[in-house]
């Protein structure tokens, strides 16, 4: 559902132990300030003991606004040890790009932001490459050229990290950025920073996935969006997709299809995420797609 | 998630005008009775107005056996104008098998059944053909020929209507039986009444939709599994899906690869009924899958 | 494989009826001037008794150069009466492309051709809308904006014909181009004219295939890249594909995950033709993927 | 193509060195004995120089019989340097399948080869435990009990190879068989012993892949059908496929929905190896699907 067309809604999610009574209360208190669901997703994790919600509730017939809401749920919250937060959709997230030579992720992410497929502003795109400039400026949107030499690459990151917090960042999307992440940026954005993996993790970790998939001769290819975190290619799986191969596919078309699966997985990642489908605990993630 | 491991449950199917606090009344009402949410989902249907629900409902602790469920709920159910039903998930419901001469559908349903997969009773098998009599008496099944003559269907149809009824069969699965049901069967078993079309619906309505599909040139066949109502093909879609064909496909292998997607989606759609996941309305079904 | 990368080639594609001895004469004669095979795909449709064959063939050693082999070959293609052509695959197509208000097929086509993935010559792109002028233009190519008022259509198809003319295209694609093309314009081009269709075809033939898969209910949508005939999306379908939906797909939802669809279908079947992967009998095509 | 319905076949089956003039000279070979090519598939890969191809040929025009075919072949053969082999399709191959205690597979595949779609004898049915025996023999299939107690394994494979030998096996199939198979025997049946994995290769190697990708959060689970070598799950693959799991998915759904790749995947892997679409080069398989 595509929740932007759904008129002015709040999105609130939580997790929590599982108990008797979670939805009821939450929905009641939902119901109680006049708060219309829109849509509801619930799951628990009965070998976890965790229990999972989102809703999207129709604003324009609440008694409170977000303020108020927020205020009021907290007590309902602390009574379940909830981890939670409640978003205004109409509000957009700021998502900032980072990017390296290849064009094809970051190219398909701008222009489902052009056509109003992605609901999200774009403060800016960063990457180490000047070759994308262009395409990225005629979408109005600014440039930053970083480059990552090898003798210095902390000032790199420094640069980076100031520019991603100038443009004020609610998520950081890596659009095949070939560099890896320092650990600071992968805390201070966790369950916010979002990368394509070329492959079908976990198989294939690390560099240059495509050149082993030939070798081991797999017959699908895949690729994986996951949030960043510390350990290279491990963190909480968003989305993954995968396409068909054949002994006829040299390493060359494997990178070409492989491409079409990226794009596809990349954006279907950031958007579940920027929807607010996707809930992290420990190192998986829910995702109410 | 498979619904019968999950201890002793109570699976709970409404739908409703759409109204601000069912959810909340629903679960109030579980949670009044002592009754954990195991797995709940929703879906409004905005353009319609219209509320789905289903919840399973762990029994252990609940206050209220089934008949004090029913008789508590009916309140509520008249309050929000709805339709719905409570089923114990342990009671196995009593599915009447029908096929002809083509061995697939049921080898592969049977299978399912004998290794615990398909949660189900298995009455009787009804054919209108002999060749499948041993495959289902081996799984200790009995197994009724009723050979249905062109020039008269009615007698054959009241025969099979009488096995069915002496059965008490909740629900009649069309594994490939290739007569056309009589209104007065998909009157009485409305929404309980299974077939596989062998062709991705709404292509290749009727006959031989191989050969159709052949001569069409597509290069995906499909198969679609959907509950029977008097218009041949008409029916609700429970679930659908297709595998990839060539030119160098031949008619034989559409029939081939057909029979292996035909298999899984009948399977798949059994599955969604037995488990309570598919509530109808018009011509269309919501699918909790 | 990415013809292309291959070093310098010719691609030889014929047709004929079958008969005894095809492959080894031709390919004898590929021997014969020194060529080597670097692809080759047949196909024998029996029941038609006709043979498809493609050869691909590195041009370094060759003792010919086109217009030899080309008349050299005129005499083995006689003798079997075949529909046949050789072309130096060096020598980039020209295709045209029109498009219509929705930006998504051209966008993703541009970009590919832009980042070398598709091999082809765009002389320009045509419109019935100014809308994409500027990101037509960004990548290099003129834009001609023709629009087709509904009191003279014919007008503008002779404007449009006139345009493709000069461009001397060898290739047209209608990127959801949403007027229905001229029927001279359908004949000129035959075989060499592709389309995009927005459904899974056959299913909902002619418009808003969207609207009529919701209203059906189905459980997968596709897209169908075919070429186009007087037979409104009667012509040879080249490729296809679908994405799963659900009962909380909206209409808009549907339309959203078909362009993925769309774009990803008319990109392969593009690729194909312009690969000479792809040869059309009747209503059929034989495509060597 | 369903090769044993096309009328009496030889299929020839070679690889090796790439030079230009193979396919001339053989297929000239072909016609020169008045055979008729019903089918016919190669591989060039160049990176690696080789080159791969397999005919299916009309017996009844033949001017010679296999043996003479295979006698005036040879010498070409020598000339290439060629690996090949020539086989009577009519001819049915024997395959010995060894099974445990899960039914899946094997109930798959005898259903498919009792049903006339599987082409190939099934001499016998090899399993350490004793409860697929009864559905074996419905079959008319001889089923062997052969336990393999922790203490003394070399007795029981002894004993199992004793039986694959007597029945003079050319393929062995593992369908779902839990056992690891001793060295000797994975180098006798080289390249003709098939083993389903049930994890998507090289995901997940080794005992528990449910469990492993349960715990990583993957969004496909798949299978893999391949040739076994000494190395465990490191054999060239002949097939893979996947399906959608989510968050819901428990492991045991996971199990069940693994079930289902795991059937088609092998039954596919084997019905390629016994069409000779199979040719294996270190540790990859060329397949012509």
């Amino acid at each position: 559902m595509i929740q932007e067309n759904k008129g002015h809604t709040f999105c609130l999610v939580t997790s929590c132990p599982d108990a008797v009574g979670i939805v009821a209360e939450v929905t009641r208190f939902v119901a109680d300030v006049n708060g219309s669901l829109i849509e509801s997703n619930h799951h628990t994790d009965i070998a976890d003991g965790w229990f999972y919600m989102r809703n999207v509730i129709a604003v324009d017939s609440l008694s409170v606004d977000i303020e108020g809401f927020r205020k009021n749920f907290a007590e309902l919250a602390d009574k379940f040890d909830m981890k939670w937060y409640v978003r205004d959709v109409q509000k957009k997230q700021k998502v900032v790009m980072l990017a390296s030579h290849s064009s094809h992720c970051l190219a398909d992410l701008l222009h489902r932001w052009h056509s109003n497929e992605l609901h999200c502003d774009i403060p800016c795109v960063i990457s180490n490459h000047e070759n994308l400039r262009s395409m990225v400026e005629w979408h109005g949107i600014p440039f930053h050229y970083v480059p990552v030499p090898k003798e210095d690459k902390q000032d790199a990151f420094d640069k980076m990290n100031e520019i991603i917090e100038r443009h004020d960042a609610d998520t950081v999307v890596l659009a095949r950025y070939m560099q890896i992440i320092p650990p600071e940026l992968c805390t201070k954005f966790q369950g916010r920073l979002i990368n394509i993996h070329h492959s079908f993790l976990p198989s294939f970790i690390g560099g240059n996935p495509y050149q082993k998939a030939y070798d081991r001769g797999v017959k699908l290819i895949g690729a994986t969006s996951h949030y960043v975190t510390e350990d290279l290619d491990e963190g909480p799986i968003i989305e993954q997709d995968v396409i068909r191969v054949s002994h006829s596919s040299e390493k060359d078309d494997m990178v070409r299809l492989g491409r079409d699966v990226e794009k596809s997985v990349l954006a279907r990642g950031l958007r579940y995420h920027l929807e607010d489908r996707v809930i992290v605990r420990g190192n998986k993630a829910v995702v109410f797609s």
